[in-house]
């Protein structure tokens, strides 16, 4: 350990003063403009682009990604599945590799920094190590990992978690995901063969916008992820009387859109009133049989609870549909939930990660906090291979999947700043 | 007026005791039949019956109408409009006519009772009256009216309030209001030309079902229809901020449909704060985008406001947006309202008939009770002509407007007993 430290030490004499270990800063210009220039890749008369994986516009946009990486210095293949791997010699090549990366392809009417900003400042963070002679202890794998928005496919076959019937599924561009595996390099028949062993990685890092408004709101530079939230989602259905709404007095109404309303506000105080960062909304609702002279009979609407945690995620139902009883002995309505297998568990980040992001985010000058993420990502599959941790930077506005997504080039380089410091935390600290 | 109380009292000797002025009673047995019989037209194989404004099951039914119209002595013609005018002759041929009558047409999927009681009940007095020798002073018109359901088209021709463009308007049998009735006796291009004279006729009385379960559940025999409400109609938008439901947390949201929700619940609160027979219904609702995991960033629902008063009606709206622009404040959403041009003003029936109404029940020695129709009817468009009176009778389980309506055997003689009693007082009293 000692030898180690004197060799960076060496390797950076200037920086290397006492109390500070910080590493030359990624150039946030290049950064920028390499994220402009990605831009134009399915970029439309309006200005806004669009690149949904598989489209001539994401094959091209990953040529131009390639090219970055190979000028980088990095070993580039692209796996079976379609994955873009980026190999960087480590001096100690028995060690496991350190990946990191993010996605380039964009959900329809998507923005230009949702897995773009981790993807290009994965490579900026390569391009910044070779441009100062920064060569580290493990191997490095750069990882872009395909259609992530189409239900991280590229990070799930990594997993072993890509189940053989997803590549039937046909996204926007009218391509199923076999076919557009093979678009992109891959091969399709293949693709679940890029399974990697749990615990061939030694970690596994991801920068990415934050997709929410709580970073910018706070004015924090820097979002240190606690995890990725577990999705559980319910139908749930109210039956009352659908009757006369002209014949029938207000006190002999069995009227379920009144029961659901009461419902929807009981789903906002039950998460309020927990302390946490949970998450519960109702997002779609439908009153049968809908007519403005007739009392709804029946009405169906969605449950969806996020939290870090599954007990906390049953523990809040639990009350939720307590309410719900109370509500239908209230109104002579009744309610009956289903729960819907499109959920996903939750993904902790790794305790000892996390606080080498917040002791690099400490040593940049950079203020920030604990957030947990909302939304999916790659991590959340890498997770099950290999310790994993995230840095999230502002979201103008909170705005995301969306042309109007944007972040400042400043706030971009400090996420890639945090990110090459993290990993060389892990480089000098981990075998 | 003494001398006609003398002459009631020859032709009634044996009811004609101190303190009634009970006449021959209505044949239940007979009525029930007539009912049933009627049923017959259109009848499915799954025996519910079918018989849509303009249908061959109408036009069936419509002849079978004739028929026992012309046995109880009237003389029957079908105006331009397709009513269905059996004109019967009074003692004082110039007196204006009192005019009876309702609907055999039927909502699809409707019943056997709506409309059907009070146009066989109405041919039924008649009957009772020629069996007893009874001839009125005025002349007496039976109006069965054509296609109630689909915008109560005959009450609107004589009441002049039939617009060219409704003749366009097409109904669940594929034919135009036009079309409808050539087929069913009317000429189309004289339609509008039946148009009566306001003042013309002295009364109009209608007997109906319910249509809803007051009578019912206060286990009463007659209703006494102070008036048939009005119906208010308004779009609402609701405007809000969709986000990602996973990043958007709970103390930062703009929730379309948590505001609507306690939109709902402040427009019930609203009209239950209220004394009286005012009804107010959300009956559709739709929240957008509608995604599970977006929160509603829009959403849109109906407004229905009811009552005998305009000004009620008002009052309500006004306090129900009142509340909509507190909640729009606390939860950093807007609403807007957008009156709908498919409204009905109320109409009052006659005090004079309320009270002969009444009157009538209790020398029956029935129950009864103040109703107001939550409905509307071909007396709302009559009451355009002449002073109107409604009578009602219990529904089952407040049913209508469904195969499972139900009114007892029972409960339709009450009903036709009340108005053959009602139409004789007006007769005796009135000229």
């Amino acid at each position: 350990m000692f030898r180690k430290t004197i060799l960076l030490f060496l390797v950076f004499p200037v920086l290397a003063s006492a109390g500070t270990q910080q590493l030359p800063l990624i150039n946030q210009e290049r950064l920028e403009k390499n994220v402009f220039a990605l831009a134009e890749y399915g970029k439309k008369v309006n200005g806004e682009t669009s690149r949904v994986a598989f489209s001539d516009a994401d094959i091209a946009g990953r040529s131009y990604v390639i090219g970055l990486m190979e000028e980088a210095g990095l070993d580039v293949h692209i796996d079976f599945a379609g994955n873009i791997i980026g190999r960087g010699k480590g001096s100690e090549p028995e060690l496991k590799p350190i990946a990191f990366g993010s996605h380039i392809d964009m959900v329809p009417d998507g923005g230009n920094y949702d897995g773009i900003l981790g993807s290009l400042a994965a490579i900026e963070v390569v391009k910044t190590f070779r441009e100062n002679g920064i060569i580290t202890r493990h191997p490095l794998e750069v990882i872009i990992f395909p259609n992530e928005e189409g239900g991280v496919m590229g990070s799930r076959a990594l997993a072993g978690t890509l189940k053989p019937e997803a590549l039937e599924v046909i996204n926007s561009t009218g391509y199923t995901m076999a076919e557009g595996i093979d678009r992109i390099g891959g091969n399709s028949s293949k693709a679940r063969e890029v399974a990697r062993e749990k615990g061939s990685l030694a970690a596994f890092l991801e920068l990415h916008i934050e997709q929410g408004g709580i970073l910018e709101q706070t004015k924090t530079d820097i979002g240190v992820v606690e995890g990725i939230v577990g999705i559980k989602w319910w139908d749930v259905e109210v039956n009352g009387n659908p009757n006369h709404a002209g014949t029938t007095p207000m006190d002999m109404r069995q009227d379920a859109l009144l029961a659901a309303s009461r419902f929807v506000i009981a789903v906002n105080e039950v998460a309020l009133a927990h302390e946490g960062r949970h998450v519960a909304t109702v997002g779609r609702i439908n009153a049968q049989p809908g007519a403005p002279n007739v009392i709804p009979g029946r009405v169906s609407l969605s449950l969806e609870i996020r939290d870090l945690s599954s007990d906390k995620i049953q523990l809040l139902f639990n009350e939720m549909e307590k309410r719900a009883g109370q509500i239908a002995e209230e109104s002579g309505t009744s309610f009956q939930f289903r729960p819907i297998d499109a959920t996903g568990n939750p993904a902790m980040t790794d305790e000892r990660i996390r606080k080498l992001i917040s002791e690099a985010a400490r040593i940049l000058g950079l203020s920030q906090r604990l957030l947990q993420s909302g939304a999916g990502h790659d991590a959340q599959e890498m997770a099950l291979l290999a310790p994993v941790g995230m840095i999230f930077v502002p979201s103008k506005g909170g705005i995301s999947h969306s042309p109007r997504e944007f972040t400042r080039a400043e706030d971009m380089a400090n996420g890639a700043n945090v990110l090459s410091h993290t990993l060389m935390a892990i480089d000098r600290k981990w075998d």
